[in-house]
């Protein structure tokens, strides 16, 4: 029997766990801790941390050792941890209330702002499980330079969108297409889309500074594409279907939507804008749907969906086949294209 | 003229900010992250940074070339900076007001809770900065696992403190003075007095498993002094000259003068102490002070140092000259002992 990514989570939560000892912290400080992780690395869609094995399959084009099987799964759990940190430090600075279905970490009355601590502790646990698992491997510090350098773009990326769309102060001004692009390139398209398949190309011994090249100019627009119709989703998507109610509108967020809007509306329609975005108001929040619907947003996000995967198609179509196998993008462009939830 | 610690901060910063147009990161952002690094990185004492060089010249016992100078300084300010981005979450999480006479940095208008995503920035840089300055040398991946490693064992002596002495809720059962000495380790020894010294010895090709435990084994008792003492100026110094007025007492820190008074206390004194610690009261805290006198906590303070002055003395003499050079720990120990700041 095959064994699945979700088998190898017991061995790596343990992995963590069972060395807490050897560092002598007092038992308290070990039971916060696997709390900390039972509660927010299990748990999300998966996607990501799963896309590694598939990709180093689909490079490699042959069934896969053990070895290989378990360490791109590792791999595979260490962008779910990356993930989880993010998410946990998101949450806090966001102010929000639930995540995955559960009350976020740090508004549970044992955390609060301990969580502050808690993301740099999680982001640590990736590096001791590069090291216990790939220490002897030649490849091993190109793994810990990706992780580094997708980290620090994605801190990037959370960091302009921040500035840019600060909950309670709305300001358009600080809007545009072009940052808004920037910002979901930036926080999710490099951690969610390059980097599985980086690590597998650094697994399967074919990166380099070239082909890397080329899986970012084909992932980075793909992920862009994704986030875009996540936040067309939250405002169109049927909430039994993605399991949530959207809530940019009110939220003030630097969606692609309201970026829509202001390309292309009058200054009438910028002042209905400003006067109802970002405010939890069931009125205002069926004003700014009304102006979607007066400038035809949804039909410009149809077009824009057609127009992106003809893009991302064409680009995969050029990709050399010795540098690396098309298939990787496909399968994930295939994933993802025209999904309801 | 030589080149001083100092000299090397503006190439440092200038990396780091040089580096990010690279991204297309809009324009607010390269101004907010020059502002925080401007803002949190110098304005220490820089000891810390500033032993990697000492330590080197101490180990190799010759003149260092300008390209070893230059390397040993920017470990040392990859010191700081690792020590500035603790501080920006520490005093975020302790809701602190003031840092090295300015307004912490958190208590901003523009930054707030972006701090957290901020001290995850930080932490990149120090990575960016190994790899600039040391990706072709052989132990890189040595300096990148040792900054790894310590930052996880400063993050671990956090998390305990964090949980032991939770501010405005007094719980006295949770401290003892194992329980102290352990968080004293882990959340400043390791960093401020392993950390230079591993880094030299790593940078000087004399660090390994054994050479590095007897670094371990002499420097980690060192730091403890050095953050016992830190506690008893807190409450013995000259606010004149070590520059602030403590507050231990009233901020219920589980410092070692408290957990001396819990060690040789009576039930009745336990008593007072729970009703007068950890209380923002004038009367409280010169309640507490009198209970520190009647118990010659001073006096034990004076014991202790010369207890530790002595083991570490011992120690240092026993170190074989063929691993490491002992004066390595002597100078380190002639600096710390008796200071008054």
């Amino acid at each position: 029997m095959e064994t699945k990514f979700e088998d190898y989570w017991e061995e790596i939560r343990n992995e963590i766990i069972s060395d807490l000892p050897s560092y002598k912290i007092p038992k308290e400080g070990i039971d916060y801790i696997e709390k900390c992780i039972n509660y927010n690395i299990p748990g999300g869609k998966m996607n990501r941390g799963k896309s590694v094995l598939v990709s180093l399959q689909t490079i490699l084009n042959r069934d896969l050792t053990e070895d290989e099987t378990k360490k791109a799964n590792i791999l595979g759990w260490a962008i779910e941890w990356l993930q989880a940190l993010f998410l946990v430090s998101d949450d806090l600075m966001d102010a929000s209330i639930t995540r995955r279905g559960h009350e976020c970490w740090y508004r549970k009355e044992e955390v609060g702002l301990i969580a502050v601590n808690d993301t740099l502790i999680l982001e640590s646990c990736i590096y001791k499980l590069l090291k216990k698992y790939f220490r002897n491997e030649k490849y091993y510090i190109d793994l810990v330079e990706l992780f580094h350098e997708v980290s620090y773009k994605t801190e990037l990326g959370q960091l302009i969108d921040l500035i840019t769309a600060p909950q309670n102060k709305v300001n358009l001004e600080k809007f545009s297409m072009d940052k808004y692009i920037w910002i979901v390139r930036y926080k999710t398209a490099f951690y969610s889309f390059y980097l599985p398949v980086a690590l597998a190309m650094t697994m399967a011994g074919v990166s380099n500074e070239k082909s890397l090249k080329v899986a970012e100019d084909v992932l980075i627009p793909l992920g862009e594409y994704f986030q875009v119709q996540d936040d067309y989703l939250d405002c169109y998507g049927d909430p039994k279907v993605i399991g949530k109610i959207g809530t940019d509108i009110q939220d003030n967020k630097c969606s692609w939507l309201v970026n829509q809007v202001l390309k292309i509306c009058t200054p009438e329609q910028k002042q209905i804008l400003a006067e109802n975005y970002g405010q939890d108001d069931p009125v205002k929040i069926q004003r700014v749907k009304d102006l979607y619907k007066e400038l035809k947003i949804e039909e410009l996000y149809k077009q824009y969906e057609e127009e992106s995967y003809k893009n991302i198609s064409d680009m995969i179509s050029k990709v050399d086949p010795n540098v690396i196998n098309p298939d990787v993008f496909t399968k994930f462009m295939n994933r993802i294209y025209k999904r309801t939830k």
